[in-house]
């Protein structure tokens, strides 16, 4: 991981990292089909959270306390509906949600 | 628009913020509904190359021209599939996608 | 603006929108040149945020109330510190971000 | 890495996302500083395109190819000006771009 990133992000970016990777392909596979619940737009609110929880992390910003206790939020809801899926994709994002979540609920602390 | 930005810039870049949000939205209405092609699936693609190309003219960079030149290619096929579905949402992204190919044409000439 | 976009945005899309293209400007312009205080640091964390605001919005979000005012603080922080230097393009992030503050308070209340 | 990824795509996309996180460390650490070359203006670019490059990858898109051959232009440009710079951050950032067009030349073949 990046010199100079403040290490006490280290493990709430790489959760966020997965997490987005997992929440894009959650919404990709899940495009076009039909859903009895709000993945995948949940994903799509989580991407963009995400995006931004990672920006600011790496740029040690005094705004990521509170943008974390957000994207933690998100997460959860996320997780919420896409377990609900059988998919192993959706399973597999809502498993790095959780994941993401409680590193997220840490750096909000 | 913004003071210092390249002025060449302009008509492009309106009309990729205008295509990006037409895509965001054609994508939310889109989640979770069948469909019988790439829509929405086109759209998630084109809000990726959208977002690059609006930072690389905002920064004036010369790989803009490049990167014009994908972004009207992703346009064109988000176009055909968006604009095959009657929602008034898909219609509106099409048209968005439509025009936003034309500039960036422009621009990558 | 587009089709099926929910109005209540419609004001506090454009500042935003507005207000990311300003912050990408006022970064680039100032990448490589001395500062004396959070310009363009400020920026960078405004561009991540906003990005999300527009994202939310564009997809309807519950989450957009608390991004809003998240993005409403950010924005304050980003104004105080451009508007310090005399450049044309910090005085214009400035504007741009008091004028989101204002809109993000508006959709955060 | 994700399910349902593409696991041709994994060295590129982790390449990438270690890429993205160097740059957004190095365009924080930069802020406000001297530079007599173009980082971190190069990184601001690199960012952008990493993010499109990301999310296409985690797409699956057809368009995958032609974003990592530019992308791997973008990331050889930002080393060439990170590596002039003897910050460990600049350092980093340079051998992360270095990786990473190596990576995306790879995809683009």
């Amino acid at each position: 991981m990046s010199a100079n990133l403040n290490v006490k992000y280290l493990d709430c970016l790489e959760a966020c990292q997965a997490c987005l990777i997992d929440c894009k392909v959650c919404l990709t596979k899940m495009a076009g089909m039909e859903s009895d619940n709000d993945c995948p737009y949940c994903c799509i609110q989580c991407i963009e959270v995400l995006e931004a929880n990672i920006g600011l992390m790496a740029a040690d910003s005094k705004f990521s306390k509170e943008m974390c206790a957000l994207c933690a939020k998100v997460c959860e809801y996320c997780a919420e509906h896409c377990e609900a899926h059988d998919h192993e994709h959706c399973q597999r994002c809502a498993e790095s949600c959780r994941k993401c979540a409680e590193e997220c609920r840490k750096m909000a602390a």
